[in-house]
């Protein structure tokens, strides 16, 4: 086995979701990731913990979806069962096609989303991390050769993460001073909110509330949000692709949107339920050893130089305490470039211009 | 898909494990099993059914185990709240390398199995039916090619079930009213008290007691057992190949064994605990459809013309009710051919003579 599986198992397990003796974990593992949940397995063993391995599987997920007549049970005993009663949950992404549920109608997608709910919130309870095993699949997504893209994916991955969580401090520290983030460049003229807010400084761990490997971003949930912006990074939700999606905001909701590829998709996303037309999410990617969009959200909203907006469910660690921030049965993130042109300010102080921070000025 | 998966996946979800709309149901996927699994989450979508799929990896449990010091927690509490709460567990053997394990210290399987005790028995809780999908590792092991094998395992599988059961029911009712089974062959003189116990007319459903998928078997739990029997159909145990089992019982227990091959291996199964020494399980082939050993004990068991023994765990449906009968970590069958100088009796009735049922002479 590659060296860099164990590495990566062993960043997952010890750096990321610190997991000790004796807990629980709930490991996903997805159709192509087997040769990471083998090292991920060893680690665990070695750790002491106690594991429960689940499938993963779209061409499952395709199949069950289908056949079923839409009226799903809401979150079903046994699988909440089971997240309640874990620690800890490392999802194993990597299949053998990303558009293995492209044939899924959304109406059965929507509904089944909705009917899980409490599942979906007790896993964000546990000491979460998702992370991906490079395959096949996902090299052609991104469009590149398996092996450089395996290169790819360790060398984001399996990188200094203490000494990348010091530089994005500094970006944390001016958002959680700060009351409203002011977004331009050529497509885009939108102002947020952010009073009262706490950024996650997302170094890939859960000790800093950061849940993905890799990370590498600063992330808020701003509250009101007036203006336009144009996420120009191409991407790919529900297994279909979505380009140059233009969202405009009124008080802090969604009142008009297009998109030059996808803008149906668009439409299901925003009409899944009322949260779905307000923001959960303002990202800012900071992680520059992703050099190039390979059309996987994981590591695209991290990449140096772009900023992203979620709309949807927004996360607790970035709400005052006992508020409770948007709720939405979705969360979907879209990319815009800052690398050219643009200006990103904190209470009317430039922080990034045309991509480069002031500290790296 | 090869529409006999279809068809294993229906007789699967409806005839063995009767699944109903809202049942919540686990499906086990062994790594070469996902054929067999797409299919299986497509009956339990059509039925209306909730569906938690768990990943049941050979190479996952080799790496854990060998990595684990060994100090295994008891029945951790994610893992038996998934089990408590499902009411049907879907077992889909099919691995791609039945010697995966091999290299586990088998001190390490003993404890691993002894913690999970709780487990287990929750799962006999639920409607569990435990089948395979033919891989080429298992075809490899039957000595087969894998085309063959296919045809093998779905002839085995895909049959007229209440046919079968008609027949097995007249076996059911000699041994339900039967004190003595007295076994003879050229190696065998064994005789086994089956006072108060009832047979399982197995046939493939749980609505008998019958947990396997094919099936076609009666068995019981013998109580006491005085004698020695030899088992001459070989066959692989944990990881293992035992050939010539001989055991020789004295007031129920095993007081002398041998094999020509894999004696260790018998002496480790035999020392797991207590009743790892005694009888938990008469069985007696009825499946004339599978016509040869292929080294897998679901199929072997079945085979018209042998009868099995197990050592440990006894199935409660055997037991007066209130009456716990043998308790022990382990269940492991070894089987007898009876096809030539062979006598097997009832209260010194002969039923079985030379493999020929005295019905069918």
């Amino acid at each position: 086995m590659d060296s860099r599986i164990h590495e990566h198992a062993e960043i997952l397990v010890d750096w990321s979701a610190r997991v000790e003796a004796g807990d629980n974990v709930v490991v996903s593992v997805a159709e192509g990731a087997h040769d990471l949940a083998v090292a991920v397995a060893d680690t665990l063993g070695k750790r002491g913990a106690n594991l429960v391995a689940t499938y993963d599987s779209s061409e499952l997920a395709r199949a069950y979806l289908r056949a079923h007549d839409g009226e799903f049970a809401s979150n079903p005993a046994h699988e909440l069962a089971l997240i309640n009663h874990a620690d800890v949950y490392l999802r194993l992404g990597g299949g053998r096609n990303t558009t293995a549920t492209a044939d899924v109608p959304s109406a059965t997608r929507q509904a089944h989303s909705r009917s899980r709910t409490e599942i979906r919130e007790a896993r964000m309870e546990t000491d979460w991390v998702s992370t991906i095993h490079p395959t096949r699949s996902l090299a052609q997504q991104a469009g590149m050769a398996f092996e450089a893209y395996q290169d790819f994916v360790y060398n984001a991955i399996i990188r200094d993460w203490e000494s990348l969580a010091e530089e994005m401090q500094q970006l944390k520290t001016l958002l959680d001073a700060g009351n409203e983030v002011h977004i331009e460049n050529a497509k885009t003229d939108l102002w947020l909110s952010i009073t009262d807010r706490t950024a996650v400084n997302s170094a890939a761990s859960v000790v800093y509330d950061s849940h993905n490997l890799p990370s590498g971003e600063v992330f808020t949930a701003p509250g009101d949000a007036e203006g336009t912006i144009t996420f120009d990074i191409p991407m790919t939700v529900n297994a279909s692709r979505l380009q140059d999606v233009e969202l405009t905001f009124e008080s802090g909701e969604v009142v008009d949107y297009a998109a030059t590829q996808g803008e149906s998709v668009l439409r299901e996303i925003l009409e899944t339920d009322a949260g779905a037309r307000r923001l959960g999410e303002l990202g800012i990617g900071m992680n520059r050893g992703i050099d190039r969009v390979t059309d996987n959200i994981l590591f695209d909203e991290k990449m140096g130089e772009t900023v992203h907006l979620a709309v949807g469910r927004a996360y607790d660690a970035c709400l005052p305490k006992g508020e409770t921030g948007n709720q939405s049965a979705v969360h979907v993130d879209f990319i815009a470039d800052m690398s050219e042109s643009s200006r990103l300010a904190i209470d009317g102080e430039t922080v990034q211009e045309n991509g480069t921070f002031r500290w790296e000025a």
